[in-house]
């Protein structure tokens, strides 16, 4: 299994970070096998969905509505209504595991691989990529 | 990596969708190893629960509740409110990865793979199914 | 690929228990590879998650407004509104692949494999851990 660990900015806005372009060069000349992207984080997820036309912020949006951002949350570090960002993993799981052939991520015309990154405490993430051949 | 699209006929409405069979069938005759179940579309989510029992019509409803056919998305092309079949795959992710015995699935006694698509406009959808031996 | 299954006692509460070390004794002595955890029921997911500082809670607490323990659900099967149990593994996939290197998890510091399980009609659970290597 080759795996690498990339850094990403997401800044201290709530975030939707597309990471396709890093998850294809990360296979690009590979064979067949499973790509495996994992966030090392407990207040960050991955999702595959379509992002440019308003579905990150719709995303974002929701989110507020489902895990709303006030002082519900046990976990009570970092800024007000961070607890928050604690379960968002639990709904956006931290990993997600794509079909790669002839290296190429086998992704829909309108999906992208996304980090979801509603934390606004940390200005860095790290995303491992691992692919595992077969 | 053995790997196969299926094409799957979803209608007019919002369907769960049972691919149980089609991933018995695929990895029948097969040793041990993962399968891997993903939907290359940007509106459609896998999950893994019981059908027949009404469960399958409670996730359609809860998500009418959690994700409303309305005019608040911002994605706004197709059908009206089908903004949320695009958030969708964010909660409900379009891929899963389930262990392989002996050529058999190791599901539960209750448990069925299925394809869950609130997408309205698309009434033919593709699933890959992928089998990494090991 | 080896693959075990585990006993878990969870009681008759809603819980969320940490497989952590179950999974990282299990991985222990490998190379590198993914380690699949996998439930084989239909009333529980996994979740990757910070314990022991209050999101266990939170989720819990979280989910009870999410997927209410009411009469609106079709299953009716056990405890009056154990149809929400039916629905939660859409919402929390029973599965999780997580990368290994050198026979060690590569979770961050934060982060625990936990089993969720709100069903309180089933006292002991299985899990499933399965490592394929590269």
């Amino acid at each position: 299994m080759r795996s690498d660990v990339i850094q990403v900015r997401t800044g201290r806005r709530a975030t939707v970070h597309d990471l396709t372009g890093d998850c294809e060069r990360f296979v690009a000349g590979e064979s067949d096998g499973l790509l495996n992207v994992f966030v090392p984080h407990a207040t960050a997820g991955i999702a595959v969905l379509e992002t440019g036309a308003g579905s990150d912020e719709d995303l974002l949006a929701i989110l507020d509505r489902l895990l709303p951002t006030d002082d519900r949350w046990r976990h009570r570090h970092g800024s007000p209504g961070h607890g928050r960002d604690h379960v968002l993993p639990a709904l956006l799981a931290p990993h997600a595991t794509i079909p790669v052939l002839g290296g190429r991520i086998q992704l829909g015309t309108w999906q992208s691989i996304c980090l979801v990154d509603t934390n606004v405490d940390n200005l860095e993430r790290e995303v491992r990529l691992s692919f595992l051949t077969g």
